[in-house]
């Protein structure tokens, strides 16, 4: 099933399902994560992210290609980040170059499966069970600040990873019925109509189903907490010579 | 005004105002963050953290001693990181040593002033307005797994901060009208009784104004956010030799 959150008629948030036809139709929340189809068909205007974010977990260099591009050996865990639930933005919503990135071009998009967590909190989770806990996927862009990530202080990566709108997500998500296998998807990005990232989650060093089981480890990934899995080789800034994101581009993922 | 939520008769979470006299009694709300006194004097079993915080923002290395104590040199800006909001905890409650820290004691304490931001969003703001953007201010300790935060892959510190109990705060919060300078508290740790950390927030690198500043710089915090402004010299692992967290102990900040 395909969800959606969109701005309605009045202006408020309501959700959307998409049918096989392709049309758009009203949808009736039952209970907590759980919609139908109502008969109202609607067009949708203006989508909202999927879900509002309770925690944002992020995965660093889960590409090998990826982690050559960024000069790096391939990670013996997984290298998890967060960011920030106010830097969630929806579709079509314009990526802002912040103030602070002032010496010159370093915003760089990174395309990601986003698998969210729902309806059930999980904790120690093995990893032939983890996939069970996933309520659905879609897609983000984890938008980053090259320089902040690498110099912001002590090499941590947040600066880097969380001004506002570094968090394109949606506007789609997939419950995990129709997506039995996360590792057979394509990740791509287009930067003005060009493809710049032409990725497959069957390269990830660490699947879906190992990286909840990681996370999860002595740790509770809540409902609504939404899991960024890392992006394939294709970034702007390992390229020749480098490509940073400008005012008027506009990237797809 | 100092504030807590703790769990009343019905087991259901409720505010309290600790009066001048050193009674509590049950708090009204009468708006999103505005509480009044009401006559019912109360006695707490248990306290709830003072806040469901939003997003958790928290600062390294923000005291000289304590970088130096980490044989680093002085950072050049805050240096950012976020705990996610699963792992906090409220007062009495149990810090978990993870089932993920197998290869031997790491567990450590760090004392830290928590700030807490509210009713209003900020961003944006100068220095010499950010205090204005402050609900008030309690005390958290940032639990750190130094294994996982040295070796979790490219050195990010997410993993080795992140799991669930590492983030006890409160239980007593007390508004910014009753603090008009954070830089005058003493932050203090014992262990067991031992006073393991006796630091004052006038030692901070960057202050309470400055920290607000630069992390609402091109970044939104919301509401309900908190940001722990990090801890000074004394913790456990820099001791000679190291001291680290073991079932039974008792840590109090």
């Amino acid at each position: 099933m395909r969800i959606g959150r969109y701005v309605n008629g009045s202006g408020r948030a309501a959700s959307a399902i998409g049918l096989d036809s392709g049309t758009w139709v009203e949808a009736r929340q039952v209970e907590p994560w759980r919609w139908e189809p109502t008969d109202r068909q609607i067009e949708v205007q203006r989508w909202l992210p999927p879900i509002e974010p309770v925690d944002i977990w992020a995965v660093g260099k889960n590409y090998a290609e990826h982690a050559r591009e960024f000069g790096s050996s391939l990670p013996e865990n997984p290298i998890l980040f967060m960011k920030p639930t106010s830097s969630v933005i929806g579709e079509q919503e314009p990526i802002i170059i912040p103030a602070a990135c002032d010496r010159g071009p370093e915003v760089d998009y990174e395309v990601e499966l986003a698998v969210i967590i729902g309806p059930n909190p999980v904790r120690d989770i093995s990893e032939d069970q983890a996939l069970n806990y996933v309520f659905g996927y879609t897609v983000a862009n984890d938008i980053t600040a090259r320089r902040w990530q690498k110099h912001g202080g002590a090499e941590q990566w947040v600066r880097g990873k969380s001004f506002d709108t570094f968090c394109p997500i949606g506007p789609i998500m997939v419950t995990a019925a129709d997506i039995p296998d996360p590792q057979a998807l394509a990740v791509r990005t287009r930067l003005n109509g060009n493809l710049m990232q032409d990725g497959h989650t069957s390269e990830m060093i660490f699947s879906v189903s190992k990286l909840i089981a990681f996370i999860s480890r002595d740790t509770t990934l809540k409902p609504g907490s939404v899991i960024l899995t890392g992006t394939p080789s294709g970034v702007g800034f390992a390229r020749k010579p480098p490509v940073f994101l400008s005012p008027g581009d506009e990237v797809e993922v």
